[in-house]
C-alpha cells in the first residue's frame, strides 16, 4: 500500500465529517431524519453543567452479568450521570457464569436521592436478595425516593418482595412472571412494561432494549439513536426462539422443569414477603 | 391469600413441566417445532464426560464491557465448555465506564490448544493493543492453533493486527470496518461474518448475535434455541438507529466526527502491522 491509499483510508472519517457519507446510507429514508439542530440541542442538553444524574445498580452474588452489562451500556453513555454500582460492601462478587464484578460503592454511600434505582436478576441469587433484609431495606428507602424504579428480569421480583410494585403492572423473565401477583403486582406479557415510574424488563437480553428506551427516558429520542448507532444495535437473532411461542412447548417445558427448583424457592420468598408487607 | 392460591401459584411451573403449557405457546407455529428426541439429544451431547471445550476471551483496558459479557453469557452456557478470561496479570483491569473486569487466567496460564479464541473491541483500549507485542503474539500463536477465531467490534483489528485475517472476509464496528484493507482482510458489511474459522461480528450488541451463533456452531441448534429462551432474545428496539442507513447521516456524521481520532489511531496501527507482517 502506498502512502496515496493510506492518505485515501485514514482520511475517510475526515471526509464523512466534512461532507457527509452518502455511501454509508445508502438506503436512508426520507421524513423521520434527524437534523442537526435536534443533534444540536440534545449535546447540548447531556453537557449542561450542573449535578449529574444519580443512577444505582445494585450488584449481588449469583446476580446475571448480562442484566446489568446490558443496561449499563446505556446509561452510562449518558455524559450528565454517575452510575454506581452498589452493595453490601465493596469486595467483588462472584455472578452467574463465575463472572466477576466489582461494586464503586456501598449501599451505605449510595446517594439517597437516586434518579434512577435499577435492579438486575440472576438466579440463585434473587431468592437470596428476596430475603435478605439489609437489601431489600435499602431498595424499599432509596426506591421509595427514586425518579425511576426499574428492574430487568427477576429484579422485579426484588423490587415487589421491597413492596415496590403493589398496585402496578410489571414484567419478569418469561419463567417467573406468574410469581409477579403474589407481591401484588399485575403481571403484563411484554418485553418492556412502563407504569408510573416503574418500569421493569423481560428475561436478560431484554436489558439492552430497556437500557435504550431508560436512555431516551433520562436524555431525548436524538441522544437515545446516537447512543443505538454507537452500539451497532440492529438486533439479527440467528434462530427464532426468543419467546416461548417461537421456541415452542418441548423447549420450554424442558427449561420450566430445569428451573423448578427456582421457581419454587421464588414463589415461596414471594409469599414471606405477602405476608410481612401485607401486599395482597 | 390461601393455601389452596398457593399450591396453585407455586405449582404452577409443575404443572407445565409435567403437562405442557398451552397457556405459554399460545401463538406456536406448526412445523418446524423442536421435538423432544431433539433436546435429549443436545442435553446428553453437552453432559457427555470428557474434556472440556477451551474457550479464552481477552480482557485489555478500556475495553467495552458488552462486547465480551454478551458473547460471554451464551458460551457460559455451554454445560460443557470452560471459560477463561485472560490478560497479562490477574489484577482487575478497568473498562469502558469505569466498569472493573477481573481476568481468571494469565495468557502465559492460557491452555495453548483452544477451541475458541475471542477478542473484545473498546477504544481507545483496541488502538493500545493493535500495538502491544506481548498481546498480539498471545493473539498470533493462539489463533494459529484455535478451532475458532473470533472478535467482536474493533477486535477485529487486534487480530488484523496478529496477522489473522490476511485473506479473510471481516466485519468490524461499522466506523472502522474500512481499516480492515490495511490488515488484508476483506471487509464486509454484515452483522456477523463467517470465513472458515474466523467469525467476526460488528459493534458491541452484535456480540449477542455472534455469541448466540457460536454457541450453534459449538453445540447444536437445538442448545443455541434453549439457550436463547432462558436469555430471552427476543428483540424489540424501542427506536430504529441501529445502522448507519437508519439513524441517517445527521447522527452518522456526528458520531464520526466523535471518533476522528480513534480511527485515525486505529489506521495508523493498522499501517505498522501491515509493514511489520507484509500483510498488503
Amino acid at each position: 500500500m502506498n502512502r496515496r491509499q493510506f492518505t485515501q483510508i485514514a482520511g475517510a472519517a475526515v471526509a464523512a465529517a466534512l461532507h457527509g457519507d452518502a455511501q454509508a446510507a445508502p438506503r436512508q429514508q426520507a421524513g423521520a431524519q434527524v437534523t442537526d439542530a435536534q443533534v444540536d440541542k440534545s449535546m447540548a442538553d447531556a453537557m449542561r453543567p450542573g449535578p449529574k444524574l444519580q443512577i444505582a445498580m445494585l450488584l449481588y452474588p449469583a446476580m446475571y452479568p448480562l442484566d446489568l452489562v446490558g443496561p449499563f451500556t446505556f446509561l452510562s453513555g449518558l455524559m450528565n450521570a454517575e452510575v454506581h454500582l452498589v452493595w453490601k460492601t465493596l469486595d467483588p462478587i462472584v455472578g452467574a457464569g463465575r463472572f466477576v464484578l466489582t461494586p464503586t460503592k456501598t449501599l451505605a454511600e449510595c446517594p439517597r436521592d437516586l434518579d434512577v434505582l435499577f435492579v438486575p436478576g440472576g438466579t440463585p441469587g434473587t431468592e437470596h436478595m428476596m430475603r435478605d433484609r439489609e437489601v431489600l431495606d435499602f431498595v424499599a428507602d432509596r426506591g421509595s425516593r427514586a425518579k425511576y424504579v426499574t428492574s430487568v428480569c427477576t429484579g422485579s421480583l426484588i423490587l415487589g418482595a421491597a413492596g415496590l410494585l403493589k398496585g402496578y403492572r410489571a414484567t419478569s423473565h418469561w419463567a417467573t412472571r406468574d410469581i409477579l401477583p403474589l407481591l401484588g403486582a399485575v403481571p403484563v406479557d411484554q418485553r418492556i412494561v412502563e407504569d408510573r415510574n416503574r418500569i421493569t424488563g423481560g428475561g436478560v437480553t431484554s436489558g439492552i432494549d430497556f437500557g435504550l428506551l431508560l436512555a431516551a427516558r433520562l436524555s431525548d429520542d436524538t441522544y437515545a439513536k446516537m447512543l443505538q448507532l454507537i452500539n451497532e444495535y440492529d438486533p439479527r437473532p440467528p434462530f427464532a426462539a426468543g419467546n416461548v411461542s417461537q421456541a415452542g412447548p418441548v423447549i420450554t417445558r424442558h427449561l420450566q422443569t430445569m428451573l423448578l427448583s427456582t421457581h419454587r424457592e421464588a414463589a415461596s420468598a414471594a409469599l414471606e414477603a405477602q405476608k410481612r408487607l401485607h401486599l395482597v
